[in-house]
């Protein structure tokens, strides 16, 4: 069976919260798990330059996701796991894809009229970002990209500009299809609405024992008396990620209810059991580590980015 | 005296003609005679790709526009001659610069403006074609670039970029200038009209005898049996290009009143005289010449604008 290529990555953003760890992280790390597929995993940093204005910050996150992959279990022996900024192939892809869309056209994208319609002014990097992300897509030969359910509209806008591509110089680009990736379980946040950082409702990912301990201190309640649901639902999420028997879970909520400190403090230590090993992993990754990983990450990438960059500048007459 | 730094070039976009060569090739190819100048030509494919959806014809007229600078005079030991597209470094700069300038911005360019005014729609190469631009002008720490009066507006793009990037990144950014360019003559059409493609009025710069013959015989004159207007306007420029005497045209004009085939073949030697050495060089030059030219060319541009992207990447955040 031939192996499915699949093109995957995140936006280097800041610390992960538990919520980034099931709904996105967890379940990317699992793909590479697979020997049916062939994982390249991609650190979005140009596309984080749509929103972040500051160097120490971008510079930052970008070690930090790096980290994280790794920690989380990334094997850069076996996915090809690089940076975008360090293949020029892309902004250039991107530049290929722009000139094959309206503005029209873009101005439908949701990631667009989301902005639009809170009254802000988007940036034009903003606005073109489905088209950098298809120029990122096409260049690996990417049968499938994993994607939650809301950005299924991403890849659209990839099969139209790669329609047109084709269209216009000939079946060169692979049309990629979406693989819809169901978190591993949604986590909701410490006030049991979807954790987000824009909630200020999370649980730090890779927090001390302290940081994690004040998070889950500060989960809302009600007064009832009975099972903390909020404490319960995001218990399940780590129970079931640690393999653990679900009628255990049961039981100890039944043992205690109205305790909610006991409880409480029993989600604490699982997360750490969960993490402990991660985040014992994550403290041994230096920054040259990083550096390394990611070389030897782009030289592989562009093995391939580099073949299909060819066949396109052979299309649009710029080999000369 | 320290040189001025001046970024020019023009796109690849087919066969020029008399009116490309007196409003555009010819005084930019006077630029770089000034010792005061220091001069990065671009051959600006990537720009083309806005408008131009054929490999061959792209890749054709790449060949064609280089052959005409030099043909014209263009030093490529003097000047820093090479192609957009050799230089991964403009793409990059062009996304770094979309992510600092709105959406609303954009629209109100004249080139995007001037596309919808005619209903048409415009691909997002042609909307964020600015930035690009601005991207190939700050690479090259440039002091001037050489504009005609209508495209004053792409410099104060270009401007308003570099500020919002040093505003949020530091003083790194220079702030480029325009030179405004007038035409060493403004050629009219052989109808009469300004001379343009578009307008099927134009006289071809390198065409052979029979091809420019036939347009100059085609060129519209009154039936009044004086001076041919149409024709003596072209004349004219021709003979100060030539660095002839205007009094002897006006004689010549006067001698031969109604005469119009008599004036026509005049100015046709006139225009051969002045063409013929340019069309001569231009036969000699090879493909393979070309590729040379273009290759040490791009590697000097590189020595340039690597500094200014090391710096950006410093700035953003992206050089770990």
């Amino acid at each position: 069976m031939t192996k499915k290529r699949i093109l995957t990555g995140l936006q280097p953003s800041g610390a992960l919260h538990l919520g980034n760890y099931f709904g996105s992280l967890k379940p990317l790390v699992d793909l590479t798990f697979d020997a049916n597929n062939e994982v390249f995993l991609m650190v979005a940093d140009y596309h984080a330059l749509t929103s972040v204005r500051n160097g120490d910050e971008l510079r930052a996150n970008i070690y930090e996701i790096v980290r994280d992959y790794l920690a989380a279990g990334v094997d850069p022996s076996k996915v090809t796991l690089f940076r975008q900024s360090d293949n020029s192939h892309h902004t250039e892809m991107g530049w290929v894809m722009n000139c094959l869309v309206t503005v029209p056209f873009l101005m439908q994208a949701h990631s667009y009229k989301d902005k639009v319609a809170k009254g802000l002014e988007a940036n034009a990097g903003l606005f073109t970002y489905p088209m950098l992300m298809a120029g990122d897509i096409v260049l690996y030969d990417t049968d499938l990209v994993p994607v939650g359910e809301d950005q299924r509209q991403h890849l659209e806008y990839t099969r139209e500009a790669v329609t047109k591509f084709n269209n216009a110089y000939g079946e060169i680009l692979k049309e990629p299809t979406e693989m819809i990736v169901e978190g591993v379980g949604v986590v909701p946040g410490t006030d049991g609405q979807k954790m987000s950082k824009s909630y200020k409702n999370t649980i730090p990912l890779f927090g001390n024992r302290e940081e994690i301990q004040k998070a889950i201190m500060g989960i809302v309640t009600d007064s009832s008396g009975e099972k903390p649901q909020n404490v319960y639902n995001i218990h399940k999420v780590v129970y079931q990620a640690m393999g653990k028997e679900m009628s255990d879970l049961d039981k100890l909520y039944e043992e205690n209810l109205g305790k909610y400190k006991v409880l409480k403090e029993a989600l604490l230590e699982d997360i750490n059991e969960l993490i402990a090993p991660m985040r014992a992993k994550k403290a041994e990754i230096t920054d040259s580590d990083i550096k390394e990983v990611l070389a030897i990450g782009v030289e592989k990438a562009r093995l391939v980015s580099g073949q299909t960059i060819n066949k396109v500048r052979d299309a649009i007459g710029i080999n000369l």
